[in-house]
């Protein structure tokens, strides 16, 4: 068979339109626009990158952006008082933590201080624990792990009884998309580094989520008949015949599963697009919390 | 082959002897006995049991054990409030809130009051989190899961890169070991009530956790020789040869199981004792962090 594509850029816009008309009525009736509040420490060219991609999404549904930017010198204490500002900020709805930052910032105790209201990247332990438990409703869900999640629902495939693998085991994507497939009553194998036998578990999975980073290292053959299959990674590798010399590729080798997959998700294309429309979704939610509050 | 039983009471007294001892060091040291502090809502006998079995095991490692025991009809507040006298109180180092409150009572409130530093149940969602994510520590954790990886380590077997399946998604049971078995790198399914062919993931497990509540639902024939089976059900079945009528059987059909494990728990004896155990070295653990911050 030949897989139908799963297209995250059609899937984003249609969400960011339903975003863009929510911002619009919001900022209708409190007189202000919803604010997204970004950290950035150091000069890592593809930080840098995302929080400029971070600030066009934002105007681009009519949301204000507001980012503090920090030599790769900043101290500990200069960063958490970033967050406090943006905490205390009655405009900013949502706050993110652009990461990784240097090796001397204790990333953890930065992100903790991040107010539950405005963890719009949904990465608080209580917004973990919340996600995983049953009867508990976070407040924000993590952006790449909800968009995949939104991405296997257009399928129109039924979640409940299938049976899921994750790959990769990461806070911000594979412990939490590993949740929210268990609430959805799948019943949820991750496999990760130490996984024995990843081939056999893959054999019989209905649903596929690669969230390792390693470019095209899950191969077709490796697929059960008609799964659907979600690539979060996105891996640079070198191609001589573009333009900048290289390309970006999934974690699983696109041409060889199309062939096998009955859903997939193409890279670029397929995930990403959904990861900073959540991350808008969010402070939109955000912002209403506060006024309906 | 026949399974070697891993007896809970052995474990669970050794580790309460270590206790015992900490606990003479603490009360030596600050002239006062760590306490642990019960709130129970109604009359329940299974609660009330459970609550004078806290009670016993309390006093016989040396610590002060307190319960507040209210009608069924007590009211949110007054539930609430006991748990904020508890928080505010230096002889009370941790916290029991009995499960299940009556219905009226809103036990998520109830749970989330309890001050982190005193959740020696380790069911805050921020413990949870912090269980389930790379890089974080909780807190504590939850009582029963941590005797089962205790029980589990007993065997001696390495849980690194084994097959480990969890029968039941529980936020107290099934939710939290799944999570500290992939922190051990086991590579985790969570089979639940929703889950097709349990039977096929019990055949490739080397590790089975069962705790979903149904008197010897799991066969012997089910899972893979050689396996470690911890049985963490505690259901009470009809027994006309028992004095009470009745006896208490696990989630495994023990009969069956123990010619095909390679390690299993019974019931009662396997996890039962360990569960109280945990909760009082989680109590010891929260006094000592009090006067060591």
């Amino acid at each position: 068979m030949v897989a139908k594509i799963i297209d995250g850029k059609v899937v984003a816009d249609r969400i960011r339109a339903e975003i863009a008309s929510s911002v619009a009525d919001y900022t209708e009736k409190t007189g202000y626009a919803p604010g997204l509040g970004v950290v950035l420490v150091g000069d890592d060219p593809a930080s840098a990158m995302y929080v400029r991609m971070k600030r066009r999404a934002c105007e681009s549904v009519g949301m204000v952006s507001k980012a503090e930017i920090l030599p790769a010198s900043a101290t500990q204490e200069e960063v958490e008082n970033i967050v406090r500002q943006y905490n205390a900020d009655p405009n900013i709805h949502g706050i993110l933590v652009q990461l990784p930052m240097p090796d001397h910032i204790d990333e953890e105790a930065v992100l903790n201080l991040i107010s539950i209201e405005k963890d719009v990247d949904g990465i608080h332990p209580i917004n973990v624990g919340m996600l995983g438990m049953r009867g508990r409703e976070p407040s924000f869900t993590p952006a790449t792990p909800t968009g995949s999640m939104i991405l296997i629902e257009e399928t129109g495939v039924q979640i409940e009884g299938k049976q899921a693998v994750v790959v990769g085991r990461s806070n911000i994507v594979g412990l939490p998309i590993s949740l929210m497939l268990m609430n959805a009553n799948a019943t949820v194998t991750t496999c990760h580094s130490r996984t024995k036998d990843l081939q056999g578990y893959l054999k019989n999975a209905d649903i596929v989520v690669a969230a390792i980073g390693r470019a095209e290292f899950i191969k077709g053959e490796w697929l059960k008949e008609g799964a659907i299959v979600i690539d979060v990674g996105s891996n640079s590798v070198d191609d001589p015949t573009a333009k900048k010399g290289y390309r970006y590729v999934g974690d699983v080798e696109f041409e060889s599963a199309k062939d096998v997959a009955g859903y997939i998700t193409k890279v670029p294309g397929g995930v990403g697009p959904m990861t900073i429309t959540i991350l808008l979704q969010n402070t939109i939610k955000a912002a209403w919390n506060l006024i309906e509050a």
